[in-house]
């Protein structure tokens, strides 16, 4: 047992309210569940494990091994996991570069009801237990596939109509009308935003802002774009 | 010259790009303004405080003691300032727990155009470093009034319209209709959002969301929220 690493073929959950997501979610997944001798809700854990099948134990000397917080009581080791996009609307998220930020995205983006993000490599690596922990679990309820290139996604889903969330885009996004059609939401990393060449695919959008401010950061543009998008695909 | 503490008449800014909005926005109440000697832009950086009369130093040991990070080159001391609120629209955060989320709630609804943010006691400092910094300066571009209690807001301004954002609402944000007149959109803390005495305040309302996601993370449903309000507002 050590410290996750990039390349460690599994990954695992802190804390109790992602660990019970994953249980429940993924069960075939789970190698092994540890919890504190601490943790106030162990038999309703135990009943859970039991339930999916999934080994359980009590072990602190894990927990505080792979816990970077004093306050984590549970924590599962699962295997890394593959779940191909289905050809239902897309999140692109091109080389996102903030574990904390791709965990709310996954979170925000599940919680409008979307079910696919596709992620652009290089990127951060999504099952950093630290990306599992921003996402509350929610990254257990979607499906994420990670592709080389852009060109490699657009090999893959060549028809879906392509929206890039750009800065430098002429149209604002509450001028939108979105057709019905298969789609994808195409946004870039959190420093410098989508390159030129995006705003040749497809239709580009911005969003509407003040002068004041520099740009939304990229969890909220991520929000604003799909809740609008998911608004009028109702 | 010591840390930051709650109580203090000052604060400051943390990196060139909060300081430089200081510097512009608020330059009567800078109090000094600290480079690093290994700052880039030196030049245009005094250039600005000469043209807003500000005072300026090279100031390592500074830099150093007020800082936590190591890529800070550009501080600036300010003074603790009171921003009255509008009568525009208001967003109104009661008992705001987290000084990350608070800043990039400030630069949102700044991005959107909106200038008055009222808090509501007991509350994150508003004028924390680590407040100023998330917002990005965008601090320094809009009102921020503490208030005791929300009945002490509501004396001051009894005839905003309420919206308390709620997850036991019965109104969904996307089939509002928002009339054309002061109003406040209200969110509770990031923990429990806002208590059920606010479900007889206004019209609450609330973010469609599905069920595998527990709640949207605070600044995500405010930015979600005031987007959908302005856009009706325009």
């Amino acid at each position: 047992m050590k410290k996750y690493q990039k390349d460690d073929l599994v990954s695992y959950t802190l804390g109790a309210f992602p660990s019970i997501e994953l249980i429940k979610q993924r069960p075939q997944d789970v190698v092994v569940v540890y919890q504190s001798s601490r943790y106030e809700h162990a038999e309703e854990l135990a009943h859970l494990c039991q339930k999916h099948h999934v080994p359980f134990e009590t072990n602190d000397k894990a927990i505080e091994k792979l816990s970077d917080k004093d306050n984590v009581f549970v924590i599962a080791v699962f295997r890394k996991f593959v779940s191909p996009l289905s050809q239902g609307h897309h999140v692109v998220l091109v080389h996102p570069e903030n574990m904390g930020n791709f965990g709310t995205i996954v979170r925000t983006v599940a919680g409008f009801g979307l079910k696919d993000i596709a992620v652009i490599l290089p990127a951060i690596d999504v099952f950093d237990p630290k990306a599992v922990r921003a996402s509350m679990g929610s990254l257990f309820h979607v499906n994420i596939q990670t592709f080389a290139s852009f060109e490699a996604y657009r090999e893959v889903f060549p028809s879906h109509v392509l929206y890039p969330l750009m800065l430098q885009s002429a149209t604002y996004l509450d001028q939108m009308s979105f057709p019905k059609v298969p789609s994808a939401l195409v946004f870039g990393p959190e420093g410098n935003g989508l390159t030129d060449k995006f705003s040749t695919f497809g239709k580009s959008i911005k969003i509407r802002q003040d002068a004041s401010v520099d740009s939304f950061n990229l969890p909220i543009a991520v929000a604003v774009a799909v809740f609008e998008f998911t608004r009028q695909m109702r």
